[in-house]
């Protein structure tokens, strides 16, 4: 009987995608239908090219160790499967491996692009009656999986965005001179991460002042108007803005500048990039442009303790589904209330999820489409609360050593 | 007899400055050689403008608060005092606002630029035997200030920038293909900072590979030949850039790309996006460039428990040695031992501080230039340890408002 399980991550990384592989491994080890528990390294690319980390023997402190620590523990791949029919043999190498390795679970963390690959594999075992269970765990910072209420990583990421915007508007009030801040924050197509941005106002920290977000039209004439009204009435002005906002027509307002180095390279720049250029040309007031880097994705040292924790539930839980017989699904979460917050675990049909996309909702959004509704921040608040202390090392953040990762060869 | 004191901060934000204005307010308070204590805002123009914050009762949970708190509580200035003899009615107005307040004792924190403020004032006050103590207490990210071992404020940019090179190298090493990160650091005239990334190592993290810093003359020649040395060895490559590396012409890497937008603006890239359009260019291979925003010196969230603790000693000292009858001085420290690490205060002439600028020394960078010495390390070490858990309410970091600075007019 097949009763070892392999678990692999794939996509872009989040600071709570290890907590969701800490709690499949956490679960796997308990269960006593669960022999051997692998891990796959570089997503599905592992099981084709047999590289593996065995967590078997693990102990709980490693195991800690590695929940807290952000980016992706077993690496990543952008590799998406091809349709079944296109290649046959390469899904026999995969499940040859599966049968050759005992193996009865597969569970895969990822995002929308990560559940066409559970699709897939769940679709070929169907047609071939192979007794693996697949199983997804979403994750996502851009939160944008429909059905589910909302993805881990995105309350850490959303908590990073909010907390560090208040940082940077403490940094912009110490001048005496007005000036115009725009933070460009990750999220092509939806908005979520952006709208988080409006948590980082108190009653008397008024930044963001101005929230843009992918999911409205983008105009500059009105931009401009918002940030001059602003400035009629605050002396230094933030602005959150999504890195995908685009015109009516769908032109993304990043397309609109072009740089040209001496190398005759001709870029796009950002749209933080874009709108500071415009502010400065309209309004001729001091302006910068900061594009929240990488870390809003990965800094472990700031993360929601309820995304943490809801990102290891949603790992322990899809393989306790697994191993009562469920396969082809994502592990969601419902939200049954705002305040007190409570949640509960469902499984869905990862065919209803794989490759759709769920947009920030109109209601979220006020009508000038400049800002976020109360609503938006009822449904934001919940998942940025709570504290999870990073280890520090001899000053630094300590995180699980990656070493399989840093030294393994390029194939 | 005049004895109230009037503090004021000026230059760049770091996030320990508060904690040395917590530090005079918290010594002032208790000192019963001083009445009143207020806070000048926006630096030495609240002085000549009128507009002060009195501290003298704030209850002690308030001053913790802010010490905890980033930017600058009572606002900046870029203003420099003219010569006495060019505006002497300036000077006039400013101590006739000492007299009207009662005022013995001046304490300007900031960098070295805020020190020429303490010249001024100090040799005005010697001029006209005016008897107010003028006392200038040290910060700067930039840790370039001479005679001190470091800059209050160094140590907790130093320990954001190893922490988040560190996680953004985790977030490199996640991929099966070959990348180079260039990750660019504060610093126009001393890499102090970017040396401060080589805190980020450990044993399994190599990151980050190579550091060049604005003291060695940059060739781009041997930048290519390095990254190529080690993408033979690694994955992922991060490299760490000071803003300010320049050839040994002492022409800036990040004059040399210039780029037009629509409106027609040429402007300057940073030095790291000119280097990852070189990469993408000579090496073909997979390149980005992350500007380590504002953050750096900003991030009341990852705060160095020496930094703050040795910020708000300095605070305290400056005081004590007003109030003991020293003058035209600016607090200091000196190192007594690496291991352990211990220090002692003292003061120096301010004359001797003030407009000058300490670089990284030769010992502290290895032979080729593209690295830091065992001495850098030893030096660096100390300065980032301990931690200050921030505050949080609501799930985001929590500071003391400054309502004072977001409504203020703009003069």
């Amino acid at each position: 009987m097949n009763n070892n399980l392999i678990v692999a991550q794939s996509g872009g990384p989040t600071a709570a995608i290890n907590s969701s592989l800490a709690g499949v491994i956490n679960q796997a080890v308990k269960i006593s239908d669960i022999d051997r528990v692998y891990g796959s390294v570089h997503g599905i690319q592992g099981v084709i090219k047999d590289q593996f980390i065995e967590f078997t023997d693990w102990k709980s402190e490693d195991i800690t160790k590695l929940s807290k620590t952000p980016a992706m523990y077993l690496g990543s791949c952008r590799f998406k499967l091809p349709e079944i029919s296109e290649d046959e043999e390469l899904y026999k190498s995969i499940f040859d491996r599966f049968n050759a390795m005992k193996v009865g679970f597969f569970v895969y963390i990822g995002g929308n692009d990560s559940m066409d690959t559970v699709v897939k594999l769940s679709e070929y075992a169907r047609l071939h009656n192979h007794p693996v269970k697949i199983a997804g765990v979403p994750k996502t910072i851009d939160n944008d999986l429909i059905i589910t209420d909302h993805t881990p990583g995105f309350g850490s990421a959303a908590k990073y965005v909010a907390s560090t915007i208040r940082e940077i508007a403490y940094d912009t009030y110490i001048y005496d001179t007005q000036s115009v801040t725009i933070v460009e924050v990750m999220g092509r197509d939806a908005g979520w991460l952006t709208a988080a941005s409006g948590l980082s106002r108190t009653k008397s920290s008024p930044a963001p002042h101005l929230i843009y977000l992918p999911e409205v039209a983008f105009s500059k004439e009105n931009f401009i108007e918002d940030v001059k009204k602003n400035l009629e009435r605050y002396k230094n002005i933030v602005v959150a803005v999504s890195e995908g906002i685009h015109d009516k027509s769908g032109s993304y307002v990043s397309a609109d500048t072009t740089y040209a180095d001496k190398f005759g390279h001709s870029q796009l720049s950002g749209a933080g990039k874009v709108l500071e250029h415009l502010v400065k040309d309209k309004l001729g007031v001091k302006v910068r442009s900061i594009e929240l880097n990488v870390l809003q994705r990965c800094a472990g040292h700031i993360i929601s303790k309820t995304d943490f924790d809801e990102a290891f539930a949603q790992g322990e839980y899809a393989v306790t589904q697994a191993v009562e017989g469920a396969t082809g699904f994502m592990s969601a979460i419902r939200r049954l209330s705002d305040m007190p917050y409570t949640t509960e675990l469902f499984t869905v049909d990862v065919n209803d999820v794989a490759n759709k996309a769920k947009p920030v909702p109109e209601s979220f959004i006020n009508e000038f489409g400049n800002n976020i509704t109360k609503s938006a921040t009822d449904y934001l608040t919940p998942l940025i609360q709570g504290e999870v202390p990073a280890d520090y090392d001899g000053g630094v953040v300590d995180y699980l050593p990656v070493s399989h990762l840093v030294h393994h060869k390029v194939q």
